[in-house]
């Protein structure tokens, strides 16, 4: 028993109220939502401050002892699973939101606060937080400052890290870096939180957050809009962003498979009366509805008279709006239509989605003919879904896996957007990354955590 | 001779037409806008190609001999100031506008083209760059990137850094490392190009940049607002942030001695009948003038009913617009009217502004009673600055420098919002780092420029 020195010093010193060793471990710690098989950590260490963090991770490094940081184990990269032999840190306890202040439009949360209570937080303030996606409930801020998590809001208020004026941050040797002046402005040396932000739990635990708020809109109009190509769906963002700058919220493309397969499987009425090869959904904020929507209204007119938009339809009412928004729901019954899914979350340059998605088309079709394939996703962001039915791929999941990432990589995309590298897109990094940023990403690694003690095999092997 | 040897292989490798002996430099790269005195380099390489860059650095490697990387030589904090026995590199040839690109938003430059030049062809292509300062016409991007420079546009649209979606940048070792790829999501890894925004040119030469474009406003209002105190302001700007979004493009705060100064020395007319505490200068921006103005009376009116405003005049006129900035325009007049100006560029937390204010008055009133500083900034971004005339203190500028920096601490506060460290602020980091974030900036630092060679003396002592 290597550990059970290290072991009994961590119970002593934190409490067995906050360390627990790995047998007293509940299994909903030993894996995340990314479907990795469970592993049970060595122990459990659910911390209520940051001096309890930073008293583990002076223990961890005496001991050599590595840790894995836990959020909300809502991650679909499996950066949260446990690792045999290292110790798991639930930050579930420090949930404070400790501070909001609508007019500075800051908030200062513990990293363990659920995105949902900072949202409500906010809202409850007369703000928005600029952040939002379908974990909300149970991932944690924490988590997505790890993850530099992104969702529905990048298009009008950036990913995390746009919302993220300070952090604070325990490092290896149990060091607290105290980034957290609310300033927006400060030069002064190199910007150390962004070192953090996305980092996956590799380089050290964020404890707590200082979050910029957003103002609350004050009214939104949504339509869904037929185009015929996709360079016409560009088209018709940019003359939205051009007229409704920063207001327009969301711009969803859904390409016809999907539209078909989302129907069917939701038993929608089709939007319009005959199918189009691809329907965009269009949140846009304003002032005042009745003028929003006759302004939607006049912005599309103009773009169908431009051979922009062949149909479209604008939401008269929130009931309506959402009966639009529920096409876009067809994720949820992935796992029930299709046999399995094989899902992507893939950046591309913005302009090169529309040849991309018809390349990966003709490629799993060359390979497995009649296979069925749905395309969506962020397209104002760059950001496409790709969702494969495995069923139809002859189960080569793999497969499916690897000839996509090599159009990614052909089109010079990224292979994950927005859900991390983590464990399952290792094998896939260096299709989005050089070896000289790889090299670099080591070098960093190296100064912060030189003994390897932050969520080993993690992002990239050393 | 030890640099001999190095200098005949410095011009051999890249011809004298890009590469120049000390003596032959002209004096125009000696020293920058910061007023240090001035220093000739060891040698003068101008590159044509990132490819000359990294031969350079090779070479550098080789023989151990640092660079200092030089843009337009306007920075205020002397961080391009050539160093004895290093070669400066200017990026000024490498000024190419490589692509724009209204439909994605994004425009692809050299390093070396100025701010100008990359504001005109956005304008040209229908669109507008978010970064704007008053040495536009010199600055050169590279140096914008390496200060994550702020200025005008902030509020709006955030610093440099928010501009930047990639970056091309040569390391110590000449490694090229072409982080480019145009996506707004890329979750692969650490966000290297994160790490140099900011450096200061302390980690690496940029040498080519992906920027985001922002849509151009289609009207813009401005008024004139004259407020009882600065909790009062703070509530202005939440209230037109709150009713405009990002539309609110500037906010500007002038306090009273600032106000008469400006006046005198611009020999203008007073804006209104009587003398107050404080005037905001606010644009907004929208789609159309007279809807726009509209709106602006409004929010305002209700600003005066809710006792937020004491007066308020809003331009009519482009014409009259420029007529109320002209009020800010103060600075220009600085070196003419104080004997020498003592300028500050700080950062506080937004809401401690007005006290920060009212305290180092009150610390140079103690210490040298009737002397005469201007308060002024961006504050809508929690930048402050202060003039303060050295005659009026005894001369004793260094005194004035430690009082105000003593007082940015204990606000915890940033002694450099926007103009970086560079050789100027050195003493005076520590007010607003902590020796363990310092540790960890040298630690980066030792990662990606192990033998010192990027600019050596700046931003901090190894």
């Amino acid at each position: 028993m290597p550990h059970a020195l290290f072991l009994d010093e961590l119970i002593s010193t934190l409490g067995a109220e906050v360390a627990q060793r790995g047998d007293d471990v509940p299994e909903r710690y030993h894996t995340d939502w990314s479907g990795t098989p469970p592993q049970r950590p060595l122990a459990l260490v659910r911390p209520r401050s940051t001096d309890e963090v930073s008293a583990l991770m002076r223990l961890c490094t005496a001991h050599r002892v590595p840790v894995v940081p836990q959020g909300g184990l809502t991650g679909l990269a499996g950066a949260a699973v446990p690792v045999a032999g290292a110790v798991a840190v639930s930050m579930e306890r420090m949930n404070a939101i400790e501070d909001v202040n609508a007019r500075t439009a800051l908030m200062t949360v513990q990293a363990g606060a659920t995105l949902q209570a900072v949202q409500e937080a906010a809202v409850a303030a007369g703000m928005v937080f600029g952040v939002d996606l379908g974990a909300r409930g149970s991932c944690q801020i924490g988590g997505n400052v790890a993850t530099n998590a992104g969702g529905n809001g990048v298009l009008q208020h950036g990913m995390m890290r746009e919302q993220v004026l300070g952090l604070e941050v325990v490092l290896a040797d149990g060091t607290v870096l105290p980034m957290l002046r609310p300033m927006l402005k400060n030069n002064t040396g190199y910007d150390l939180k962004q070192f953090f932000i996305g980092s996956e739990g590799t380089l050290g635990i964020v404890t707590r957050v200082l979050l910029r708020l957003r103002p609350a809109p004050q009214a939104r109009a949504t339509a869904l809009v037929a185009v015929p190509d996709f360079d016409a769906a560009l088209s018709v963002l940019a003359r939205m962003q051009s007229r409704f700058g920063n207001g327009v919220a969301a711009f969803e493309l859904m390409w016809d498979s999907f539209i078909q397969a989302s129907i069917r499987w939701q038993k929608l009425q089709p939007p319009f009366g005959q199918a189009h090869a691809l329907l965009a959904l269009i949140d846009v904020d304003g002032k005042d509805e009745a003028t929003l929507r006759a302004d939607v209204e006049e912005a599309l007119g103009e773009a169908m008279e431009a051979g922009e938009v062949a149909d479209a339809v604008i939401a008269q009412s929130v009931a309506q709006a959402r009966q639009l928004w529920k096409l876009r729901e067809a994720p949820a019954e992935l796992n029930t239509n299709m046999h399995p899914p094989v899902n992507f979350d893939v950046s591309l340059p913005q302009a090169d989605i529309g040849r991309f998605a018809d390349a990966c088309r003709a490629a799993f079709d060359a390979r497995w003919p009649g296979h069925h394939s749905l395309f969506f996703g962020h397209v104002g962001d760059g950001n496409l879904h790709v969702s494969v039915d495995g069923a139809t791929a002859n189960g080569d999941c793999e497969g499916v896996e690897a000839a996509l990432y090599h159009l990614v990589g052909e089109f010079g995309g990224s292979v994950s957007a927005e859900h991390g590298i983590g464990l399952h897109k290792k094998p896939y990094l260096g299709a989005s990354r050089t070896p000289a940023e790889l090299a670099v990403m080591r070098a960093i690694k190296q100064a912060l955590d030189p003994l390897h003690l932050f969520n080993p095999g993690k992002v990239f092997d050393l």
